[in-house]
């Protein structure tokens, strides 16, 4: 006998058909003898209907009442889906996060769960009663709902398969599994059997949209072996989990890209100690995040001037071009050009650890393609260039099979 | 600066664009300054949407877990509510029947309300917020969600100005007050001004669907002054008060009637004592409330045999004829008739307590119009007479000039 949770996300639970198969998916864990907890997100389409409401009744936000208005979204999903179990003659009750409670920090919108009491579900369980948990939810010290912001509810299955020492957490969703790099671009794209918590960290951040980045923080953390499997086919999934698991490494073992960043050069920057601070201390306080960093060596030997390369947000590229040029006089660059029309791509394995050359190939497909390459950065398990949007097929499919990762 | 609750049903919270009409209308008193507590319903159409989701999942019913997911529409409404107010300027929080809390009894679906904690909400209050609260909802004694029945969040409004001794409680809704009877089928209804707390009631309970028959209850033991009004003009609606506080009494108050009732004949019932204990005896077991109650006098000396009629709720009635004929042989009736095509007609006013005649210009007025009377039942303030349906509106238009309720 195992203990497991279930993630179920929206579309898996899109209307009562839907809630009822996924119903016939835990009764069948449940008769082959498993304690089971399930965790449920609202049904598709809710939550934005819900945003747009708070959307049109108020451009100010207080962060707690929406946090009010968007979690019932889930507290309807757990409500039906207990009820669908009953009627399968499955125990079950569903537990809102302020029942449980689920406490987390008192940041309304983006909580983050410092801990799921486990005592009183664990002993349901043992008495072979089927916890139903809403999802994205959690209770805050101000004795308010929170909301775990948007893919909070894989966070919050990994959380509870943690909570109450689980031997898996599964994550049902409407892919059947992580792939080597997204199969809509790349058909010869291959499912993995596995991935470590470090690349699966590293593929939700830079744009593979499977499992939300904190799930899996959380998960290598605790050490919860995750699942990521499809709620419409009864196939294995992908297993994410430790590297120690993973016998036969591959060198890379995906390649993801994201459009969702934005280009700025500052041309001709003063090449000084407490520049780099001076540019992007304004930018932290006006709350954007910079991501890829690269700073050329000065021009000639007497200038002592440099010029400086670095990604934002799409979304704040505007307001970052405007807080660079108020300081422009301070700052000292002679232009600033801005450019959305870029993406990221990355190839990641935690194999390039030990093997050399990984960075190397990665360039020399590029420019075999004649792509041109504007930003580079790396870290111990990724390689990460910005090139021109365009490229974006063209140079997936190249470095897909350039690491050799294509399907036969 | 007078403290007042408001409460507003779900046609006045229908979108987003009410709302935020209903803020403004709680704005307005507070600029009046009053301390202003708001109870809100779903927004219209909500409830039934959920409700058809739990019959679409189960048809097997948990209420616990009915009250989970139908409560959530309040949910979403009190915030938005906040938020609205909050845009506008206003200091406003949103509380929840848990967080309050609002405790009631155990019965999910349809708990009563039993103590309202007022401290924190009273403080606020005092301090300038608004009290949003979500109607309709409440928490059990299994710190589970429990809901109040249909029309519930009246009940939630009354007993909120009674636990804050609030001065008065507006419920305002998608009419613009009490009529004398209902002004679709009688064109010369009138709004009254004041009707009373047993008025109230006798109207609620024979159909005038106004007010929850609880909150009238309620509003009576604690001495609550509601006004019903309209949310859609701004013009005075009926005062519910006691009866010291009318100083003209009229004889008769209103007119009411309900379609909701079945007719049951039985014929030539075994007349000895404790029959009709066997017979209301399985119908109370069933769950059927049996409303009228005739019994004639026995067929002759010999016989010691009588006809009982009584009324049924209509949904019950094929139930309730279903347990009669079980009990056939038992009972030893001859035949059994029932007649769904009835409507009962009450005429209401606390002046008839102090006035004589009062039934009897009723039985002349349905007499001079041909109609003839099936049953007959009558109390301190209310005589009632069944008829047959397709008299409805004749009986009611008659009555209501024959008591000089007619506008000008």
């Amino acid at each position: 006998m195992a203990r497991i949770v279930q993630k179920f996300g929206g579309t898996s639970v899109a209307d009562v058909d839907r809630i009822k198969a996924v119903a016939r998916r835990v009764k069948a864990e449940v008769d082959a003898g498993n304690q089971v907890a399930v965790v449920v997100s609202a049904m598709s389409g809710v939550t934005n209907q819900l945003v747009a409401h708070v959307d049109g009744v108020s451009s100010l936000y207080d962060a707690r009442e929406y946090d009010v208005v968007v979690s019932s979204g889930e507290q309807v999903t757990s409500g039906l889906l207990a009820l669908a179990l009953q009627a399968l003659g499955v125990s079950a009750r569903s537990w809102l996060g302020w029942q449980i409670p689920v406490h987390t920090d008192g940041v309304h919108g983006k909580a983050r769960i410092e801990g799921i009491e486990n005592d009183e579900l664990s002993r349901r369980m043992d008495g072979g009663e089927v916890v139903v948990m809403a999802g994205f939810q959690g209770l805050g010290p101000d004795n308010r709902i929170t909301t775990l912001g948007r893919g909070g509810s894989d966070t919050s299955a990994v959380a509870l398969a943690a909570a109450l020492s689980a031997h898996r957490c599964d994550i049902y969703t409407d892919v059947d599994g992580v792939y080597t790099t997204d199969p809509r671009i790349v058909s010869k794209a291959r499912k993995l059997n596995k991935i470590t918590y470090e690349e699966m960290l590293e593929m939700a951040s830079v744009g593979a949209k499977v499992l939300q980045t904190r799930s899996v923080e959380m998960a290598m953390k605790h050490g919860v072996r995750v699942e990521v499997r499809s709620s419409f086919a009864d196939v294995r999934g992908t297993l994410v989990v430790d590297e120690d698991e993973i016998v036969e490494q591959e060198l890379v073992s995906g390649i993801a890209y994201s459009r969702d960043e934005a280009k700025i050069t500052l041309v001709q920057v003063a090449d000084r100690p407490g520049v780099a601070a001076s540019i992007f201390g304004p930018l932290s306080e006006a709350s954007i995040n910079v991501d890829m960093i690269v700073q050329n060596v000065s021009h000639g030997s007497g200038s002592a001037r440099t010029d400086l390369t670095f990604t934002v947000a799409k979304t704040d590229l505007s307001r970052a071009v405007a807080t660079l040029e108020e300081r422009r006089d301070d700052l000292g660059f002679t232009a600033l050009t801005a450019d959305p029309d870029v993406v990221k791509i990355s190839v990641i394995g935690v194999g390039m650890r030990s093997h050399a050359g990984v960075a190397q190939r990665m360039f020399q497909c590029l420019a075999d393609k004649g792509i041109n390459i504007q930003v580079i950065s790396t870290s111990e398990i990724k390689v990460s260039v910005l090139v021109a949007e365009e490229y974006t097929e063209l140079a997936l499919r190249a470095l897909h099979t350039a690491y050799g990762l294509d399907t036969e």
